[in-house]
C-alpha cells in the first residue's frame, strides 16, 4: 500500500506566523504524497467582529446564517487556503487549493436543525444553518491529482450537490479524506496539529503527553476526566478513523509532524 | 485546431444577481472546453468600505498595500471564486476554482512604482503594491485540467514564484491565459462580457454596437473620441490577444455567450 500523510491543522496554528511558519517548513519536508486539511475558524471570528457580526458558537461549532456563510468563504476558502497555496509553492510544494465544489471533491447535506446538549446542561433544538455533514470524498480524483505530483490544500468548505457551499468542521473533513483514501488503497497516516506536543495527563504540563492510547483506554480516561472538552470530538474522529481504515492517527503539535512525539492512536 | 472559449465576466456582472444568473446558465451551456476568468473589484471595494479601508484607484488599478492584498485574496479567491465554482457545479460543469498560485498556474512578478499620466493631467510616480505583470501561464498543466473535462474557473491573483499572491488585472488575465492557450495549439476564442452589448458607437444607445473592428480602425475611433475611457485598455488588451495568436476576440454582454451580437475582433 502507498503511504499517504493526512495532516490537519487548525485555526491556532495557521493563523500564528511563527508556528505557521514552522508547520510549513515541517509540511514540505514530509517526504511523498501529502495533503493538507486546515481550519481558520479564529480569522473567521476576527472578521466577523470588525464587520460587526455576531459569531454564535454552540458547543465549538459555529451557527453559520447567510452572512457567516460569506464571511467563511472568504477566510477559509480565500485568505487563509490561497495564503497556504502561495506559501507552500514558494517551499517547492506544487500545492492545489480545494473547497469542496472545486472539481465536485467533496460532497454533504445540510445539517437537519438537532436537539444539542447545551453547555448548562439543558437541551435546545439548534439551526446551525449553512453547516453540512461530508457524504462522499471523491477519493479516486484526489489519488488522480496526488499521482501527478500535486499536493491538496483542503479548505473546511463543502457542497451540497445543488450550488452551495456549506462550512464544515476541519477535523472531521480530514478524517472523512483520511477514511476515502484509505478506501481507495492507500496507507493513510491522519495527523492532528494543534498548539499541544499531544493529548497530556496533565493539561498544564507539556512534558505530560500520554505516548498511545486505543479506544478502550480512551473511554477510561473520558471517565476518569483526564480527556475532556474540544480532544472528546477530536478523539471520537479520530477512532472513527482508524475503524474505517485509516492505519494511524498521531495527535502532536505543528513542529513535530514527522511524529517523533505526540499521541498514537492505535487499534485495540 | 481544438476550439476554446476563455470567457472573461467583469465584476459588475458577477455581482448582479440577475446577469450573473444568466452568464451562468449561458456559461453552462456553451459546448465544449472552456475557461472563465472574473473580477470582483466591487466586492473588495465595498468590504474595504465596511471595513474602513480606502480604497486608492489609478486610473482603473487597485493600489494593492497589505490589507489591501488580504481582502482581495478573501473576495476574489474566495468569495467570488468558490461561489462561481459552487454554482456552476449546480449546472453540471465540472468547475475548478484557481488563483495564479494554485499548482503554479500564472506566474508574475510585481509592478515596479512606475510614472503614470494622472486623469488631471500631470505625471506622478505610482507605487501600485502588491500588483502583477503576468509572466507565464502553464498552459500546458491548465490543457492538461481541460482534457479531464475540468472547467478552470481563474481569479485575478497571480503568482510572484516567490510565496505570495498579487493582484491583477483580470483582463490581461483572461488575455494571457487566451495567448497561452493558442500557443499551445487550440483556436481560442476570448470573449470579454461586461455590462453593455458591446462596443458602442454611442455610449447611451445599446442599439449602436460597432459588429466588427481591426486594430486600425480602433485607432481611428479613439482619434475620433468615439471609443473611450475604460475600453480603450481592454480593446489594447484584446487587440494585443489576436496579434499573440488569439483567433478571435468578442465583446459583449453576459447574456450573449453564443456570440451572435456584440463586437467582434479581427486581424487586419
Amino acid at each position: 500500500m502507498e503511504p499517504i500523510n493526512v495532516i490537519k491543522v487548525g485555526g491556532a496554528v495557521v493563523e500564528d506566523e511563527a508556528s505557521l511558519h514552522l508547520l510549513l517548513h515541517e509540511f514540505s519536508s514530509l517526504p511523498g504524497r501529502k495533503v493538507l486539511v486546515h481550519g481558520g475558524g479564529r480569522s473567521a471570528t476576527r472578521l466577523s467582529d470588525r464587520l460587526g457580526i455576531q459569531s454564535r458558537m454552540v458547543n465549538g461549532r459555529r451557527v453559520t446564517d447567510e452572512e457567516t456563510l460569506r464571511i467563511v468563504t472568504m477566510v477559509y476558502g480565500g485568505l487563509v487556503n490561497k495564503g497556504l497555496v502561495a506559501r507552500l509553492q514558494g517551499l517547492g510544494v506544487n500545492a492545489l487549493g480545494l473547497t469542496g465544489a472545486d472539481i465536485n471533491i467533496i460532497r454533504s447535506h445540510r445539517r437537519e436543525p438537532k436537539e444539542v446538549l447545551m453547555p448548562h446542561g439543558g437541551r435546545e433544538v439548534v439551526d446551525f444553518g449553512f453547516v453540512g455533514d461530508v457524504d462522499e470524498v471523491d477519493a479516486h480524483m484526489l489519488g488522480l491529482l496526488i499521482e501527478q505530483g500535486i499536493v491538496p490544500v483542503i479548505a473546511p468548505l463543502t457542497y451540497d450537490g445543488q450550488g452551495h457551499l456549506l462550512n464544515t468542521n476541519a477535523d472531521t473533513m480530514a478524517s472523512e479524506v483520511a477514511c476515502a483514501l484509505a478506501a481507495e488503497g492507500y496507507g493513510v497516516t491522519l495527523t492532528y496539529c494543534f498548539e499541544k506536543r499531544g493529548v497530556l495527563r496533565d493539561a498544564h504540563d507539556e512534558d505530560s503527553v500520554i505516548p498511545q492510547m486505543s479506544e478502550e483506554e480512551f473511554r477510561q480516561l473520558v471517565r476518569l476526566g483526564i480527556v475532556s472538552d474540544g480532544m472528546i470530538p477530536k478523539l471520537e474522529n479520530s477512532f472513527s478513523a482508524i475503524r474505517r481504515g485509516t492505519e494511524r492517527v498521531v495527535i502532536t503539535r505543528a513542529d513535530n509532524l514527522s511524529g517523533s512525539s505526540g499521541t498514537v492512536l492505535v487499534k485495540e
